[in-house]
């Protein structure tokens, strides 16, 4: 019999659940359901289009729908499913009617945390989500003289980059004491802060929303506990929460963070339901702590093992060491694994290596600097994360220095690697390399 | 009572050793003959500023004579050594006469490999080498209209480029199928020798040089196996020959390449004398074959390893996995380990996977592509090597694969290893996962 596999969720986690399906079981039926127009794009690009960095919204569309349908996948739009019956193997799809399924996969990715101030009703508050909103958003931009982010979570740091790009006044409002306080230390988010000044920013931190302001149903200016700041535009950047409603409601167990509990084959606590992406959490791979609201390449990574499970694979998914990085003001962050903010508030002892390095050789145009911060176990100096902010080589940096922390590599061992040589692409002095023996060289004369 | 450790040689080897010596023991005498006027410069610099990428001679020096004299380095510059005397722990210096030492580094680099045929004692002939000499040369370059490149090493493909950058009409004559055959496969070269073609160089492989014809005492011509080529200048990039004769005379042991051979500290056959860079030989971590002939981030970490030791230390050097890269053409090429052209060569089997990726989203300004080929035991899908060209990512890529080489990664460990997702800096696929998981699926498949 023909195994039918219902997706719910059209982003990368369901796209990738349903490819993943077809990978492993070509003969199943695999039906996903999104409640948007469209699946395949890629919304990570949106805030570089608002930036003019690209010059066309149509860029960000990656596969045509008869992609899918070609792959012998079926995917309805603007199909909301509004129940999950795990007893009776069923959806509800609004419009549609129950349908059923052998194995189901949630992919229904994240909400933005409502900021729980008065005004949220207001016309001019931008939720970054949906590209066909975000096109129509771009034209309000032409019209737009100040504009408040309000958070400075990855995409708040992206939004603020790119309303500044776009010539923007731009205030940024953050309860964080300096950007993606989560995840980067303050001497990494540094040199963005002074780049985003020269950018003609202003950062209000550790200052709390209070209120969107309107005059005729429109924002006009925001309150903070930092006093009024005039806006025409509000762009709502705070944290991601599960989207998780329809899997509580199927009684599907969920985590500390909110997300969907899920093991290795990324299947639920109730038997042929799996879930991937933002509506889960997995652990990280040192601490054990869950994690939720990771990058869209993990989304698409956990929806390819969930669809090839629930197609009968045998597909895992490993606990992450999550590299991340993306662009900021006019430099590149990144790392892997937890910074020193994160390491401080866990309790986890460590000690610290870091080298303010070079991209190429210093006399060859176009070298960038790049800063790298390791931390090492005591005693042991196995890493335990890095964090990098540079001009170029951060991300690949980032990807190596998460598969190092994985394998258990150590201080010693990262000041002996090798390192390419080249003046056109590489320093005679690895950033990593000198970091790492910065690191020893520091406990040896404590 | 003061140690006093004599240096020969002041390239990238000697330099890191009386670096490496004067850490370890700063009240240590170091001194340091070199054969030309300065030390402290980057002569991989050199084939950039032919080819006008950087624009003066002057950014390739590093450190100032004066930086040497502070840290207590005492620099003997136009120094010639002439013999090793290890029973008597004295060198010859020319001019100088007799000085004694208690530890000795030998650092004395390498020699282009003699051409072998007529008329090697015309004008016009080009050993790149001496930045005092490449000043000169620069000059003449100015005059040139044809230049012929003797051979496909990697100094062989940097100076093709430059030379086709200045606009001089470029042949490269090589013995080789195609260029940097000894390190580079042939699909990864491909997209090198069609840039090349679209600079207007014109390429002989399979080629052998027959004479250097002159005319008044000036090269004017090159005969070789495929005919006679017009050239105003030759540049001889034959492969570089250890420059051991002051090793071989003392008596310092040998090995299979011609270069002397060390130990883990860098030191030498004979109690004292220590060695490092072009001049020894050190073995392949995964093979033990040795290798002579690395790049100036080897000859300097051997360097700082061989002053560490020879200053009492217990600094060790481990064997090499070799990342590798360079500019060549418009692309860049690299990689760790070897490739299948060396373990064809070698017999050893292996299975490959491979993936033509993209270094940024797609759609975001200045992507470029990345092709990634890994090479991987049979059985145990260990990984043995890896080959990269693309236009950028390829030295930190080609860094991290030469660790993981080390540290015995699979295909499989790579084909999930998380990476960075972020548009402006990484593609949703990394090109390193899909290749190692093309690897594993064409496996089974087969």
């Amino acid at each position: 019999m023909t195994r039918k596999i219902v997706v719910v969720g059209g982003g990368a986690a369901g796209m990738g659940a349903a490819g993943g399906a077809k990978a492993v079981d070509p003969d199943s039926e695999v039906v996903v359901y999104t409640g948007f127009d469209d699946a395949a794009y890629s919304p990570c690009g949106i805030p570089y289009v608002h930036g003019k960095e690209i010059d066309s919204f149509e860029r960000l569309f990656l596969a045509s729908k008869q992609a899918y349908v070609d792959a012998g996948i079926d995917v309805h739009y603007n199909a909301n499913v509004t129940s999950v019956d795990v007893t009776r193997k069923v959806v509800h799809v609004a419009d549609l009617g129950e349908v059923s399924w052998d194995t189901l996969v949630l992919a229904t990715g994240f909400n933005y945390a409502d900021p729980g101030v008065p005004g949220g009703d207001l016309k001019g508050l931008y939720y970054v989500k949906n590209i066909r909103e975000a096109i129509e958003w771009d034209k309000v931009l032409d019209t737009v003289k100040s504009a408040v982010v309000v958070e400075a979570s990855p995409l708040g740091v992206e939004m603020v980059t790119a309303l500044a790009h776009r010539g923007i006044e731009t205030h940024l409002v953050a309860p964080s004491p300096w950007p993606m306080s989560e995840i980067a230390d303050p001497d990494i988010m540094a040199p963005v802060e002074d780049s985003w000044r020269e950018l003609g920013v202003t950062a209000h931190f550790n200052t709390t929303l209070k209120a969107f302001v309107g005059a005729d149903g429109h924002v006009s200016a925001v309150q903070t506990s930092d006093g009024e700041i005039k806006a025409d535009l509000a762009v709502i950047c705070t944290h991601k929460e599960p989207n998780n409603a329809l899997g509580v409601a199927a009684g599907l167990k969920v985590g500390s963070t909110g997300g969907l509990v899920v093991d290795e084959r990324m299947a639920t606590s109730v038997s042929g339901v799996f879930a991937a992406g933002d509506c889960t959490e997995v652990p990280n791979g040192l601490t054990g702590v869950p994690l939720q609201g990771l990058t869209g390449s993990h989304a698409y990574a956990q929806g390819k093992t969930a669809g090839s499970t629930a197609a009968g694979g045998s597909r895992t998914y490993s606990a992450v060491y999550v590299p991340w990085g993306t662009a900021a003001g006019k430099w590149i962050i990144g790392g892997a694994s937890f910074g020193e903010t994160t390491a401080t508030a866990l309790g986890i002892p460590y000690v610290v290596g870091t080298a303010q390095g070079i991209s190429r050789a210093r006399y060859y145009p176009g070298v960038k600097p790049v800063k790298v911060k390791l931390l090492a176990a005591p005693g042991s100096l196995r890493l335990l994360g890095a964090q990098m902010v540079g001009g170029e080589g951060i991300k690949e940096r980032a990807d190596f220095l998460a598969v190092a922390v994985k394998f258990g590599l150590t201080l010693r061992d990262l000041a002996r690697m090798e390192n390419v040589y080249s003046p056109a692409i590489g320093a005679l002095n690895e950033p990593i390399v000198v970091a790492a023996q910065n690191g020893i060289d520091a406990l040896q004369k404590s």
